[in-house]
């Protein structure tokens, strides 16, 4: 078992009503990789990174089992930085700055170790370069599964909608959904997406869950209701993170499995929004994991006599 | 058993982006006398009526088994109209014309034979009206649940406070837990709203599903995703008729037959949007509502093993 993770590695600058983050580690890649290395034991990392990445970060996910060799580092050059503030409802967020740095011309390349890939998880990055990755494995993995966002559907659609038509799984919030396809209905968009290749949608909804959708089968799972969220940032990756590596640990991408595999994202996902960035996935202990895995169980459980 | 229903029975003016109904049966006792009488045999309906209210509308529910002797008929006045616009998201609406009328002065009466209420369903409606019903019954009912609205948390918030403080089981949407509450956070908002005296609370998110709050237990029911949202009067009515005609007919008012109740409630309200009015409600058989229960079952049920 190999899992590939693709994405940015990146610093987070972050403002929300309790508080201010300060410039903290972030980027797609680095969630899902914390998120998923509670479960797969061999991730192979593909992203770029300035000598301004602290190496004691990368020291950290390395302990964990990810393998950097995919990890370009650019010692003369600074890493991706986005800065952004959370309105009141910590559900929409203005971006304030962002700066390219070495993700402007990332050309990734894949180590020849990273070639057993059977589970390639592509995070939300240029489409150009997710799809420059699937040509580079000489033999497809076993599952494909792609985050994306609005702002490709608007700067690069046609290199997006090429990504799109190679993967199994199309991970994207509602809004994105629709603008996408151009369907309201979530169940109509899923279906019209369906169209364009993969064989999975699952479309987040955050504090109101996500659906998966696989011909006409549907399956929803509820956020966990808190008390308190205290930066949303990364927490759609920490769910892809989890879903990918429940799905690369127990070799099964049967749709039942993929339901088990969000209710896994949804629970690291609980996590990441309790503390600035990385710092509570750093934390959390297998136990942990398994309770919130059973506050999900526990919240929609029900059994219903028919009369 | 015996189960009252207090509430409006009114005409509805809906405008939506699919058309317009013209003028329509609706009312919160209508939809909720529509829902329950799927499950509890033997209604009794508290509401007040115009002279202009159609006979074989009131026959239709003395057919389904509801008694109407509790319904007051003013020949002379006109019965509550409104007239909403629902947004092109179907989940926003402005209200464009509302006339009281009858409900002006609504007086309720409980009569002698209504007072073996096991079941007290109190839809959304002036608080002292409410607070009366209560008032005028000998013996406290098993089960009392109330359904209210943001404008009366605007123009009697004493009333209302005096109502929740008698119910067992409050229902709201999140806008108005979170008004009632003066808490973002539903959990927050739905531990306050049980410091006011509902043991249980139920928050209504619409397409997003609806959360049980009790102690320290909370139980989440997803909404059925939908192609198509005809229109979405009566949803929220509905659901609370599903979930009390559940109860009534079960004589189970448990934390886990609750649960029930919600999915009960939320299968029968995603047949009410699917048409204008109660028109869906009056067609649906015991069939269609056991295979859309069990849709509810497969789009929640998942089977997780934890390493």
């Amino acid at each position: 078992m190999s899992l590939v993770v693709v994405g940015s590695m990146a610093f987070d600058d972050i403002e929300t009503p309790f508080g201010r983050s300060n410039k903290i580690i972030g980027g797609a890649a680095t969630y899902i990789a914390w998120s998923a290395s509670n479960f797969a034991p061999r991730i192979r990392q593909i992203s770029v990174v300035g000598g301004d990445f602290p190496q004691e970060e990368l020291d950290m996910l390395s302990l964990r089992g990810v393998d950097l060799s995919g990890v370009q580092i650019r010692k003369d050059q600074r890493s991706f930085y986005w800065s952004g503030r959370y309105h009141v409802d910590m559900n929409t967020r203005d971006t304030l700055d962002t700066q390219l740095n070495v993700l402007a011309d990332f050309d990734p390349v894949v180590p020849d170790s990273y070639q057993d890939c059977e589970f390639l998880m592509l995070g939300n990055l240029v489409p150009a370069v997710q799809l420059s990755v699937i040509k580079q494995l000489k033999k497809r993995p076993k599952l494909v599964v792609m985050d994306t966002m609005n702002f490709w559907m608007e700067t690069a659609l046609e290199d997006l909608e090429k990504v799109i038509a190679e993967v199994d799984v199309l991970l994207v919030n509602d809004g994105e959904a629709r603008q996408l396809s151009g369907q309201y209905s979530l169940v109509r968009a899923a279906r019209e997406i369906q169209k364009m290749g993969p064989k999975y949608v699952i479309i987040k909804k955050g504090e109101h869950g996500a659906l998966l959708f696989h011909e006409d089968h549907v399956f929803f799972a509820p956020a966990l209701p808190l008390e308190e969220v205290f930066d949303p940032t990364g927490a759609g990756d920490t769910f892809a993170g989890g879903f990918i590596g429940h799905l690369a640990r127990t070799q099964d991408i049967s749709f039942d499995n993929m339901k088990s595999a969000i209710i896994v994202g949804s629970a690291l996902a609980s996590f990441c929004v309790e503390k600035f960035g990385t710092q509570r996935l750093k934390e959390i202990s297998r136990e942990e994991i398994d309770e919130r895995i059973q506050a999900f169980v526990q919240l929609v459980n029900f059994d219903i006599q028919l009369v």
